[in-house]
């Protein structure tokens, strides 16, 4: 608790000077004021997160944290277990979806095993931080200890302070985790206070008999753990996955380091909302990269007034979301660091 | 009009086997089937439209038309006219949004005069096709004859050829022209058959008195050329400007070439829309970039039944949104050629 507090404690708002001097800057850009809508508005927001004027969003790092679940037991998964570790090797040979997105954007992918029931070989470049091998079944009891999950943001806190000393201006978040749609609707569930149906969908594709499963995983999962929902980090232990710790601890340390943090879809918002929920202020470094087709993820956002970047219909997760968003806010920083001034160019100004 | 019936004759369908074939290999890669959405669409679509089961889409090109409009002495923008030339000169310098997103993404800029009311250097890339220095004001009478609107139409074409010979996968439009706003709306008036208040927006950045006076002019250009509004091409000939007319020939072109081409915003879709009422197959090789924040946008993506890639309040043109529509493209492609499948990964399917 103590390691916690000490990273929330340092966590402020944003620079508003320095978003006060991008914004007249982008004023002065050659395209009529707010023309590139959003562009602008995420140029800006970079400038309040990072406190420069003219920030850089060079490198860029995907941290992909992946871990089994207990709960995939109760067949709620599309997916055999196994497939978790199936996928490491899979991002490790670069032959996933966020390898090829990231690829296609310039981001690195790191993969972090936080928890997966499995052994790697070493020297493939995995970052092995395994808490266990795996989470307890959180429709019998809580997923895990305090102690593991206090360790497991630990994990995510020391990838975020790992990027800073490697000069990462841009993080994204990234998940894998068999069976990780349950921990993350159980969790909604309890931060946005909802029913279990209301946020709980198909994940990678369960038909109508896997989805009334699931739901019911989710209300027992709710019910046996019912006197552990008390703080966010209680939440957290009983109800979340190793995953979803790392990429809480990513996020607080992103927003502690001033580093812009993109959110990736399902999984990513729920780790964002528990790392929101320990210090709201965090809420400001984070950009919502992309609007999953899981439900719940669009009220998500109602609840939290964001609006993602992208709606592409993507249902994935690994980051893929994030990684596209990536370009986006590249492009954004580009216009507003390349462009030339009205005066510099010598072109008319809007006449009043 | 031979020469335009040449051009369009040879336009067909998508190769629906190419688009087969791709979608079953997208079902043997390692995801969820569906997974990644219309990233998967776009990849099998650019199948269809190159007849390539593994399309490359590395090389990529904007081209930007720019050209003057005599409706600009209206009163219809809120810039002076002087500024489309002001800004050939920032789009051959790298100063403008389109150079910056550009870079970005990866893609070149080719910029054409086919219309500018000015002389510009040599030697600085500009491709020099002027038509005549600006059109006719729409407000009394045809933008330009039927002629011009062939030779406008065959520059766009010979730009498409172009492009095809320097090996450009992926096209994009752009466009400049103060005061364009307003013959895309008198086009989208009578192609969509709407009154005008309808798709007439703020351009760049009119108030409310702008507005009222920028539908008034539309109104009376509607009704000025009502005997010429017959046929599409009379229609484009009385109420265009030269860069859509050249964009119109763009879009045939990369049809007949088979070439993807990404359509920006409110101006891009209207020559575009010019092109489909020429030959409805052609809407099959559009790939819509982005939806504008100029109003009747949304009303012509409701009409041809299409939904653009991106939503970012974009109202600039320059082909800046189709740029950054590129990088999703781009995207979708990497992960179609570069995805392991379940069974060279030795990553188990979906338990059914």
């Amino acid at each position: 608790m103590e390691r916690l507090n000490k990273w929330l404690g340092s966590i402020g708002g944003l620079d508003e000077k320095a978003m006060e001097e991008a914004t007249r800057h982008q004023d002065q850009l050659t395209k009529p004021r707010g023309s590139l809508g959003r562009l602008e508005e995420l140029a800006c927001h970079i400038a309040g997160i990072t406190g420069e004027v003219h920030p850089d969003v060079g490198k860029k790092r995907i941290v992909l944290f992946a871990a089994d679940h207990g709960v995939a037991r109760e067949g709620v998964s599309a997916y055999p277990r196994e497939v978790t570790a199936q996928m490491v090797l899979n991002f490790l040979n670069g032959g996933a979806a966020i390898n090829s997105i990231s690829r296609a954007v310039g981001a690195q992918v790191e993969v972090v095993d936080i928890g997966v029931d499995a052994d790697f070989p070493e020297d493939q470049g995995l970052v092995e931080r395994k808490i266990s091998r795996g989470t307890a079944n959180i429709a019998k009891g809580p997923a895990m200890s305090i102690e593991q999950a206090i360790s497991a943001i630990a994990v995510g806190v020391e990838r975020a302070e790992d990027a800073v000393q490697d000069d990462v201006k841009l993080l994204g978040t990234g998940d894998m985790g068999i069976g990780n749609t349950t921990p993350s609707s159980a969790l909604y569930a309890t931060l946005l206070n909802r029913p279990a149906a209301e946020v709980t969908g198909r994940g990678t594709g369960v038909d109508d008999e896997g989805l009334a499963r699931k739901v019911q995983v989710v209300e027992r999962a709710l019910s046996v753990n019912r006197d552990r929902l008390t703080s966010p980090l209680s939440i957290l232990a009983a109800l979340g996955g190793f995953e979803i710790a790392g990429l809480c601890g990513l996020v607080i340390s992103a927003a502690q380091n001033r580093v812009p943090v993109v959110i990736d879809g399902f999984i990513s918002s729920v780790a964002a909302l528990v790392a929101i929920h320990l210090k709201p202020e965090i809420q400001h470094y984070c950009i919502f990269g992309h609007l999953s087709q899981e439900q719940g993820h669009r009220l998500f956002f109602k609840e939290i007034g964001e609006r993602p970047l992208i709606d592409l219909d993507l249902r994935l997760g690994e980051g893929t979301g994030a990684a596209l968003a990536m370009s986006i806010i590249h492009a954004a920083i580009e216009t507003h660091n390349g462009m030339a001034t009205f005066e510099s160019a010598g072109v008319s100004g809007k006449e009043e």
